[in-house]
């Protein structure tokens, strides 16, 4: 059987700016890639409201799983909760449930839950929220979306709350083989290989160091002795060149 | 006049299985930051002709330029070229152009133009050449469209080949203010100041460090009196505040 698919949106103009480099896109495709759900498509956008429904229809409808990042806060820049609720034509507002956690976490600080905080109570109607063991504003899955906070530590944490609640498939396997040749050497036994091995993935990835090219040729798939296989075809395929 | 608008297309299973860390969005945001052309979105696909050849359409005319990076060298995975002429139903092979490039390159290095090095010459009719001071195999701009290499050196040298070219705009200006209190306390001023300022872009960024929250606060705007007189506003703002 096919792994579940999932595609991930980044929303923020300090990403499209070039202010701030993303980290999370990074972090979530590996944690994706250990539970065998096929991270299919990034995109970014700005903090835009028809950018982000649009966004969001489109790959909500084309693969299983949404992750979605950034957005979430209490300042008038963090659009995603209501744009995500436009999405699917969901009602939203301060909610109850989300509400009493920030209530209680910010009797516990001793900081008040002003009217801006209370934003972060904003949630969809229908939606299930998501743990922030962070900093207790929560994110939220509604359909096969899941909506999560930009700052990084708040990201991973979110990510580790939802990921075990979502079906998985096999994990992906992967083995690398660093080769001392430029790819143009060894292109034709890479070929050979992938049409032997159509059902595994095949990647040559090209670096320069020191003045001198080389490649990382990676081999992926669910089937690890299928991998391991290929990989000892790579390396007869490299030795037969030499 | 409004700026010219961009997207950037990044092609790489690497990317998307978690294995490698994309460097380039961060390089080519910030690059147009500074000649005013203001990114608008970016996507990443897989190495994966449909998907490539979609994501292309789709941004190609939503966008005044798009550039992508990925997919370009001697390998079996590299099939960027040739969906970039499908997006477009332009003619691709082997051009005499982009050969001679190759030939005298190779000459030098004393190494073998063979047929998957050749490859790297396959450039669509119609395309102009991206010179590459690195490692000579040329980009390409079809249409709006520049393809560019992934291996971040040779991006690096590709988008400077290539930028000053394009007609760019106001270079954005930013000016941050890093405010020692948690957003929620800010907040209200920051709509104030939004709704005020509503031709600048005013965004705020939370962080979290030794157990003390904070949030950086970025005016942007391409007006840099308008962004100085924001940012005072700010400093009053907060002042008041205390």
């Amino acid at each position: 059987m096919a792994n579940p698919t999932a595609a991930m949106l980044v929303i923020g103009d300090e990403i499209l700016s070039g202010r701030t480099r993303d980290a999370n896109m990074y972090h979530l495709a590996g944690e994706l890639a250990k539970r065998g759900i096929d991270l299919k498509e990034v995109r970014v956008v700005s903090d835009d409201h028809e950018a982000i429904v649009s966004a969001v229809r489109a790959l909500s409808a084309a693969y299983d799983n949404v992750f979605t990042s950034g957005g979430i806060g209490p300042t008038h820049d963090d659009i995603t909760a209501d744009a995500i609720a436009a999405a699917f034509d969901a009602h939203i507002d301060v909610r109850a449930d989300a509400r009493a956690l920030l209530e209680a976490h910010y009797q516990r600080t001793g900081a008040e839950l002003n009217v801006a905080r209370l934003r972060m109570a904003r949630i969809p109607d229908g939606a299930t929220l998501i743990d922030n063991p962070v900093s207790t504003a929560p994110g939220f899955t509604l359909g096969n979306v899941h909506v999560m906070a930009g700052v990084p530590a708040v990201f991973v944490a979110m990510v580790e709350s939802i990921l075990p609640l979502l079906t998985g498939g096999a994990p992906l396997i992967s083995e690398t083989l660093r080769v001392d040749r430029g790819e143009g050497e060894i292109a034709d036994v890479l070929t050979a290989l992938a049409k032997a091995y159509d059902d595994l993935s095949i990647g040559c990835y090209p670096f320069q160091k020191d003045g001198r090219f080389g490649a990382n040729v990676v081999i992926r798939g669910a089937d690890g002795p299928r991998v391991a296989e290929a990989m000892a075809g790579l390396r007869s395929g490299l030795e037969a060149l030499a």
